[in-house]
């Protein structure tokens, strides 16, 4: 099977269309999108682990127990999340309203909400918006990703191809990121013919190993969502070529999420080998891409490589054996058998100040392996969430 | 009983002196510390849980063995971690130096070191210092918290009565500080008569309500050490009024450690009630308390006071009924029954502007309680730690 490669630009699968509009929620900028399919589709979905989910969230979750959806509506800068009965009726008109504006069932309309939370949603703004969203339909996904930024610094939408079918993820997210069981808001838009389980096995195994491996700031979202639709257009396609090509698609929109985290200089990759299982593995990725000292270090390009070792140290139900313990710094080994190598300062001080910036770590207690991406801590990430509420 | 107080200025308690001077790690400041008894006394102690320790954590364990210590021997600066076999004979050798300077036995002075990770202590200076700073034994307190600083703004000791004695704690701490088990390097010295026994489970005890609810940054210290020595030399005292008094005692030193945290600009507190037991309420107070989201909405003043909701939903193994829920900002409800009151922004701001700020959760769902100090995040904090190493 040959590796499957990003399209230089993304486009929407056959039968799709998006379209984003500025509804009034915002001052300005785009806050309104949508995402529609000629014909409804086999869909599957993964909501966050947050306990406190958003309406749209829970509402989600009973509309995907179908597996089929046609379009998905998503406002920006209010996540309608914290805001009781009312928050759950105005989720519900949202995808009613989406759903008589394209002449299709309420069923079949999937809707998010992304931003403040616990401030109610102006669903009268957003029911008037919703007509002239339908009516500007067209087909570059990058016009749907930017109805759907809230602080991401670009729109974040790719491409590549599976078969004779097209496989496109469109995604936000800056802030708020440690997803548990999704990530922020990704839509999977293909045109393949996949059954609706299949899609739902394949989704939550991807998932698992590339979006739910993302940390910006170890801060959970309470509206996260990965959803997924196969409108079929294009026929069938082989289920492993496609996990295959859903697995570099998802690698690449979470490295893209990472790099955009809010505030980061660069992107950092973490990648654990030798755990006694995959699960200490993951725990120990997740404890370096989430240590501020870590990502204060990247940041400053400052060689305190001590704090890798405190990092892993931390994890305290894992198997660590300090004296056996191998850490690497963008190829650079530092530490090794527990003890700090001798290393030239000076040329990792360099690769700390390269984007992006590779953390390896060997435990040589056993097979597991685990890799999860995030991003530097920086003062653009104070400075933006420090007012984020009233900006 | 009454309620123990703070006594306006620290001292020592009888039979304790202390010293510390500049042995040449630190360019400036002082960098060697050393606490004495005139007598042996008994000795407790918890220390890290971090699984790659420092080499005085391993040390310092096999010495409470016994139980008995008569000095304590720290320096800042670098901390004696990840550096292996050699890194365990120089703790070794500090402590011997200490013991022979004081005409004691070597397993009755435990030794400390903090500063970097990774680097070699530098055995040569402290040997040749440790009879300077015998020679300068004292009975000021805040002298040897001085000499035990890193990126403290100020030495850090406090002192109460206990009956006819007194018992004083010193400590340092201000990043790389989410305890487990103990907490940064803390002493308490008391004239105490306390079986040892005693003294061990009162210590354990009290460390996990007060040392061990404080989070600066999330990250463990391979360092983290809280040794208690009692001398005994002014009698016998009840041993609920010194609980009491430890409590108090270190209740206080978690404030003064949380508000000066690296970069602060403000102490948090988070107080949950409500939870379905002790643990969760823990959990549920150290995931506010660690929250960059929460952190930097009270250090930007902004009410964005949803991120309270985020940061209890993302404690997933926890029993959270989010219609129950209640949330208050030091003293005013901004969350009641899940969603959000119709509280007064402009006054919650002015709150969140003002030291400390207090954040209450009640959960409703059963009477498990916890308590946690922290700080706010700033632009401080990244400025410190991104050059850490180097400066």
């Amino acid at each position: 099977m040959n590796h499957p490669e990003l399209h230089a630009q993304p486009c929407l699968p056959r039968g799709f269309r998006c379209a984003a509009i500025n509804c009034g929620i915002k001052t300005e900028g785009k806050d309104l999108a949508l995402f529609a399919s000629e014909v409804p589709g086999a869909a599957a979905g993964v909501f966050t682990r947050n306990l406190v989910p958003g309406a749209p969230v829970v509402v989600g979750r009973e509309l995907l127990r179908v597996g089929r959806l046609q379009a998905i509506v998503v406002n920006s800068r209010v996540s309608n999340v914290g805001t009781g009965e009312a928050g759950i009726r105005n989720a519900r008109r949202m995808g009613a309203a989406a759903a008589a504006a394209l002449g299709i069932a309420p069923e079949l309309v999937l809707m998010s909400s992304t931003g403040v939370i616990g401030v109610p949603l102006p669903i009268e703004l957003i029911e008037a918006g919703i007509p002239r969203v339908v009516d500007a339909l067209q087909g570059d996904p990058l016009v749907g990703a930017e109805g759907i930024m809230t602080t991401d610094t670009h729109p974040k939408a790719l491409s590549l191809s599976v078969g004779g079918a097209v496989l496109t993820v469109v995604a936000k997210g800056s802030g708020m990121i440690e997803p548990n069981m999704a990530t922020m808001l990704c839509y999977v838009l293909t045109d393949a013919v996949i059954a609706q389980g299949a899609l739902d096995v394949v989704l939550r195994r991807v998932v698992d190993d590339t979006l739910n491996m993302v940390s910006v700031d170890s801060d959970t979202s309470t509206s996260d969502t990965c959803v997924a639709i196969a409108n079929g257009t294009s026929g069938p396609v082989d289920p492993a070529a496609f996990e295959a090509g859903l697995r570099v698609a998802l690698t690449a929109m979470a490295e893209k999420l990472a790099r955009d985290g809010e505030g980061a200089s660069r992107l950092m990759r973490v990648s654990v080998r030798g755990a006694a299982d995959r699960a200490q593995a993951r725990t120990i990725a997740k404890s370096l891409i989430n240590s501020p000292l870590v990502k204060t270090m990247v940041f400053g390009g400052d060689p305190n490589v001590g704090r890798i070792l405190m990092a892993v140290g931390k994890c305290f139900d894992c198997r660590i054996e300090p004296a056996r313990l191998r850490a690497g710094i963008s190829g650079v080994t530092v530490f090794d058998d527990g003890a700090r190598t001798d290393f030239d300062e000076a040329r990792v001080r360099a690769l700390l100040g390269e984007d992006p910036v590779d953390l390896t770590v060997d435990l040589r207690v056993g097979d597991g392996e685990a890799r999860a991406w995030g991003c530097d801590l920086t003062p653009g990430y104070i400075a933006e969430n420090a007012a984020y509420y009233s900006s």
